[in-house]
């Protein structure tokens, strides 16, 4: 009954459930259906029309203020009086902090400070945004000892760089634990009367945590020609090898590594294991190919290769996954 | 497909998955099997022989430390030198405190302070114990706030009373988030190298925070007396009411109402819904009868209060749930 977890899984509970069902059909509610659900519960929902109250809005005596933000236009340059947390619930955008563009998927995160000037351009008008406010006066609470320590986000909310780094961008949307703390910290915000709850402060210090130990973080961000090159990567990564792919794409292979590890603060790698991994759980839905075969149309060197790497991260084997499909489907 | 919360739920996604499967036939791993997989993984159990290396066994540097305890012979009195929160992972055990005895049950736990001398009295040699230790250093890190906070755990970890309560228990055998936040804190510390994690802390906070949240807290504990007097509660509350149980054991009701209360902090009332849907639960598995006929049994006034009253705790109707069963049991 008891699966042995491995090194990939991270350390909750609720991300196992989860992980045993990758497909569409899976029963279970994912927590980005609950985030989109928990969004309606905010009382707070921010339009452009709102902007004047965005700085002045912040609740006397919190120092965490969760509003929900539908980008169903173009929302002009800004700037906050507190860091700000952003998640992209559904949908995309197009940030655009101090000139630079950075696009934003599903499940992506940035943390911006004060100094940032940000502008969102709607480029996809369901798009749901969860902006975490936090309050610097947050840092002498339960947040204390992790602002004082030697990590990324810490240097970073000490924000003794000013004219350095304004915001922090992390490319999320590959993860099922990211979306359990966003649900957990927006249902306690929002049946909680008063917000300064510990539990509030203990679901974003689990954030904080897991965003620093995935080491996964850059300071640029996905902007349009990496966005270009991500795309291409995730198409041809199944028949090209990262040296064909750079070359079309005209660059050196350890450049077009570094950029995009620079850009999106993960692995190429990664980036491309997924791709395999998302067309294996396509071909296994939608055709009626073996498991070899897609071991083999996803371009694995092995079936049992595919096996293990399919086993690791979903927790049951391709067949189990066909099977479960296909058993639900019929219903 | 997504289902409104209701006030009973708590505020962890993990929480709606399980309740979704009251029954054992469910396929979920509930945390209680993960909690004992995890027991296995701790690298330090205690035994009886152990007990010299107790309180020196405290890893420098380290303000939280975490070992399986097995109770599968008397543990003689002794004192820590630490905070110690002691939970039932499986089986049942006798606390002997300051000469108070004290029974646990599985998913119980107890809070000790420095003072508290304590005996562990086996009962069940199938006893599992995760103990959580913890340094009052802690108390200056992320748990500073919290231990400065208005509210009866804080006020026990400021230990200014060292003459009044030694220890604090939580009747919390029917929590389904305790346990996620134990296998949490379990997983967090094996997996982690050096384990003064902000994860673990964070783990620790919401644990506290719930306990405090649930208002279940006694400075008592279960004895002789007052285990007698639950059982009896339990199994007699579907036919007798209040007033008839308390004559019977030789109480008035407002003084055996007050009495539980102290001895579990739960609320009698709750002791008693939780019986009847015990009971509920068994018969929709085990037997033919029909909805109706369970409501009657149960003693409940009508259908339509048990129908609510089950949906509110497994978020699925009597009906839904005998269906699954019986599904199961036919696989």
């Amino acid at each position: 009954m008891y699966m042995k977890q491995n090194k990939i899984t991270e350390s909750l509970t609720v991300v196992k459930e989860i992980q045993k069902n990758p497909g569409e059909q899976s029963q279970v509610i994912l927590p980005r259906e609950m985030l989109k659900h928990n969004y309606n519960e905010l009382e707070q929902h921010y339009f452009i029309h709102d902007l004047q109250n965005l700085t002045s809005g912040f609740p006397e005596n919190e120092n965490i203020y969760i509003l929900g933000h539908e980008v169903t236009e173009d929302f002009p340059r800004h700037n906050h009086d507190f860091f700000e947390m952003s998640y992209v619930c559904q949908g995309e955008i197009l940030n655009v902090i101090d000139d630079v563009e950075l696009y934003m998927n599903p499940g992506d995160m940035i943390l911006l400070n004060q100094y940032a000037l940000q502008e969102i351009r709607c480029i996809n008008p369901k798009a749901l945004l969860i902006n975490i406010c936090i309050k610097e006066e947050l840092f002498s609470r339960t947040l204390k000892e992790f602002v004082m320590d030697n990590n990324p986000i810490s240097e970073f909310l000490r924000h003794d760089n000013r004219e350095k780094q304004k915001y922090m961008f992390f490319s999320t949307g590959y993860s099922r634990e990211i979306p359990v703390f966003m649900n957990n910290m927006v249902e306690e915000y929002t049946q909680a009367g008063f917000h300064q709850t510990f539990s509030l402060e203990a679901w974003l210090l689990l954030l904080f945590d897991s965003l620093v130990k995935s080491g996964r973080y850059s300071y640029s961000g996905i902007d349009k020609n990496a966005l270009k090159i991500i795309q291409y990567i995730q198409e041809h990564c199944i028949h090209e090898s990262m040296e064909r792919m750079a070359s079309e794409l005209g660059y050196n292979a350890n450049y077009l590594t570094g950029y995009i590890k620079k850009h999106t603060g993960r692995n190429c790698r990664e980036i491309m294991k997924e791709a395999r991994l998302k067309e294996a759980l396509r071909l296994l839905a939608d055709t009626a190919l073996s498991v070899y075969e897609v071991s083999e149309a996803c371009g694995y060197a092995s079936p049992s290769h595919f096996f293990r790497i399919f086993k690791e991260t979903y927790q049951m084997s391709p067949k189990e996954y066909q099977r479960q499909i296909h058993k639900n489907t019929m219903q």
